[in-house]
């Protein structure tokens, strides 16, 4: 064998890389994948930060996306502008925010936000720069002190920041200002458009005002529905059933409390005095006055199976803060303007044994639901995690799943010719996205079985409407087939008996319109027909 | 507004994590999501390794995969021992070849191997740390030396390997035994399981002796069907062609070439002195005698340009080393022994521009192919990615997407009610996979397109087969039911005119064959039925 090579031979091209440069690699992974898809990817990421960053900070988000044609007459290159009202981020932190994968507020917190990763602002900056060498242009401020302009760059090989021409401006606003230039990317229209993107996040986000000005410099502006904003999350403490030996570990060697007791009390949900002992009743090995931070592995587990013998009170519902009943009424009113509509708020549960989540669900007909086809209507599924509308990668999601396990006829619904649309917003402190790109719910049973519960609860409540309508509709077609034979019939029995034509039409519908009454409703649909 | 955060109160809580802090958190997304697939995921991972190992050093690899209920009577947690002949680990890389996230031999190098992100392995031993928060066993040895043995365990805060128990042995032998410990996991059977895992990779593997152990002591063994290596893949220079401005950026900062002229020569495929007058034919504003350390955006975007004006040759396809056409037949006689089979090896082509890729596609029909369902038949799609079988995430991988757009009726396949298997095998320098998990091709329109006329071809090699055998099968069907209607019509005739039934019965059955002439196989396929 010509080509053998030994270990330590191999080992010689042995090296480390970073996150930058993994994801440099493999963007598809981040949701860089073809041109259009691309381009929806940096607007979501951007909005998103943008409306986490407003909400912490108790302003009622006022954001701005304009998307240009960059010069050089490249077709798939432009400019994107995201604009904001929030907080700002503080100059010391701008480049670790913008500009750093795996950095952020959001990864340690255990708490409901759209962003939790810490790579989406870091993975656009990343793509600006594979794709035109060109720096992300930004200007922050916030609102105390001077504002600031810098231009942001990655260095992949360390995964660190490179901020030049950091200088203060003398404007006056809160907020942040993003404008990059990116190539391999294309503006379209369609389900998977940045247009559908921001129309789905106002539906989600009613207390969002939004502007959107597209590369032909059309205007679109979905206009502030709601003038509250959203309950705020409480950062939540975790729930002891949900925990696993190794992160009740982690927890306690991180710990600063003396003893286990007070290190459980401390640290987790639901872990009163009372509870302490409990969990001591179970086991009586479990040392509770030791060091948290001595704290080993078989303590750990030890602990682990006392919390599985314990009865638990649930986790507090105020960790998840759903859109609400009301809201996603008035935002399907604004966006959507269905004829009928039943919207399901779902009580909390959790999955994974402790983590809390929210399934809400509505479905509408008629109007702008559903989907125009060349000929009628087909129904769609709208996605929504954290109020993040998801317009890709639907095959591997829950929602997904969910929605097509559903036997759609036991309520009347045709997916495939009603203008029908299903709404499904999972909240939850932790999402478990499927990839790293956050476009699909990972298909947890938990999870599923919830999303089905919640739709299959809204399709009731559309359920007598659309039975109704198609009737009216079923009616109608009928009463046009049966007046076009009239009029047929009417004609040949004039021609034979010579009798007068209009006297046995007239007749003939008198004995037709006895035998089918119509209502008013089939009427006006017989003749739009 | 009584919750208002400041952007400098929010940034307090800004931290940065490490890799394996991220994928300790989202597990999913390295293919540990349910029971099932995650005790898969191990030992996929560990074989590809091993695989990588073996043929990189020239070894015809056997492989032994023992898979152990662990003791404590949790029915969701196992031992994994896997071991190989491979050229080993040498001592002073064991901790950050299995223990450290994104590192590795394979990352940077330009080279179709089963592995390429530097993630797999430290991913199963984070998943048996935070799962037991057991180290993993290892014990090596290069063949030179003394052997040694260790306990290794990954710190998650700083993705550092932490390296315990460190000791030489007393045994002579080449290659590696990884040994974990394991729980949230269940060993399963079927189209998802560790056995179908193993059984796919000896189909696309025929060189590898492979032996598995399940937990209930039950032997699978694999014989090694092909007594040579695969021909070793080279690593490839990059073709200017697919060639981004970033990348021809990034290889002209890190060369040591003085000129940018031997810099092109030396660092990309196809690129000879010619062509470097070629280049600078079509742009008289490109400086060849800069020193590449010095180059610009501008000079990369103008270079890449250029590339794009000149006639390059193809990629050398000795960077992508398919299967073989002759070693998949084996491999699905071996395995798969059908009745009729047609295999398919393509040209290399490109995607992205510039990158090398082979398709294979094999279509076999009857004896193992295809899925056994509670009543007949059903076909099945077998996945491979350089001869690594995808078992997950089929919908969102590009083998999937081209099969299903295939219009199978065209060539007399049913793939809802035949016993056929579609083989497909991907090989290239770079799988663009859809997820860190690895269980899908991206959807790339290149990709898909060859794909698809790679099974169109196979599918139409099996066409006239499967069309006899249906007719056959449809001869067989009809002739018994005529022949089932011939004995109730002699029975009522016979009543009717008192004849002799059996006379009428024959008399019938003359008439019959000699109306619906049956050849053998029709015959036989009518005795079976």
């Amino acid at each position: 064998m010509a080509s053998t090579t030994s270990a330590d031979q191999i080992f010689t091209e042995f090296r480390e890389h970073s996150a930058a440069e993994f994801f440099k690699k493999n963007r598809q992974m981040l949701g860089y994948s073809g041109a259009g898809r691309s381009l929806v990817t940096i607007v979501h990421e951007y909005i998103s930060n943008s409306l986490d960053a407003c909400e912490e900070a108790g302003i009622l988000p006022d954001v701005e996306v304009i998307i240009k044609k960059a010069e050089g007459g490249n077709p798939n290159r432009y400019t994107i502008r995201v604009t904001d009202n929030g907080p700002g981020i503080p100059k010391n932190f701008v480049g670790k925010a913008l500009a750093t994968i795996f950095a952020g507020t959001k990864f340690h917190r255990y708490m409901q936000q759209r962003g939790q990763q810490g790579i989406g602002a870091a993975g656009c900056l990343l793509f600006s720069q594979i794709t035109t060498g060109k720096p992300l242009r930004v200007k922050s401020s916030t609102g105390k002190g001077k504002a600031y302009s810098c231009l942001l760059s990655l260095n992949t090989v360390n995964n660190k920041p490179i901020i030049a021409e950091m200088q203060d401006i003398d404007e006056k606003f809160s907020g942040l200002i993003v404008e990059g230039e990116f190539a391999d990317i294309r503006y379209e229209s369609g389900d998977h458009s940045a247009y559908e993107y921001i129309r789905r996040t106002a539906l989600s986000n009613p207390h969002l005002q939004i502007r959107m000005v597209d590369p032909n410099g059309q205007e679109f502006l979905f206009v502030r529905s709601v003038e509250s904003l959203p309950q705020r999350p409480v950062a939540a403490k975790p729930h002891p059933a949900g925990l696993s030996t190794n992160d009740l570990l982690d927890f306690a060697h991180a710990s600063q409390s003396r003893k286990v007791s007070s290190f459980l009390v401390d640290t987790f949900a639901r872990t009163t005095q009372n509870k302490i002992s409990e969990i001591k009743d179970t086991n009586a090995a479990i040392d509770m006055d030791k060091d948290p931070k001595h704290m080993t592995w078989d303590d750990a587990e030890m602990l682990v199976n006392a919390f599985k013998k314990v009865k638990w009170i649930a986790p507090d519902a105020s960790y998840v803060v759903p859109i609400g009943e009301a809201q996603i009424k008035v935002a399907i009113k604004n966006i959507l303007d269905p004829e009928h509509m039943s919207v399901v708020e779902r009580k909390p549960r959790i999955f994974r044994g402790g983590i809390p989540f929210v399934v809400e669900a509505a479905v509408s007909y008629g109007g702008n639901s559903g989907k125009k086809e060349e000929e009628g209507y087909s129904g769609n599924i709208l996605r929504f995690a954290n109020r993040v509308p998801l317009l890709f990668d639907s095959g591997s999601c829950a929602i997904t799943k969910a929605a097509n396990e559903i036997d759609w006829k036991r309520y009347n619904i045709d997916m495939e010719t009603q203008p029908v649309s299903v709404f499904v917003n999972v909240s939850s402190v932790y999402i478990p996205y499927s990839g790293v790109g956050k476009e699909a719910v990972s298909q947890e049973e938990e999870i599923i079985d919830e999303i089905k519960l919640a739709v299959m609860e809204a399709a009731r409540g559309v359920q007598r409407y659309v039975r109704g309508k198609e009737q009216v509709n079923f009616n109608a077609n009928r009463y046009k087939t049966i007046a076009r034979y009239v009029k047929q019939l009417s004609g040949d029995i004039g021609d034979l008996t010579k009798a007068d034509k209009q006297r046995i039409e007239r007749k003939l519908e008198g004995i037709v319109a006895r035998r089918f009454p119509r209502t008013k409703d089939e009427k006006e649909a017989e003749e739009a027909m």
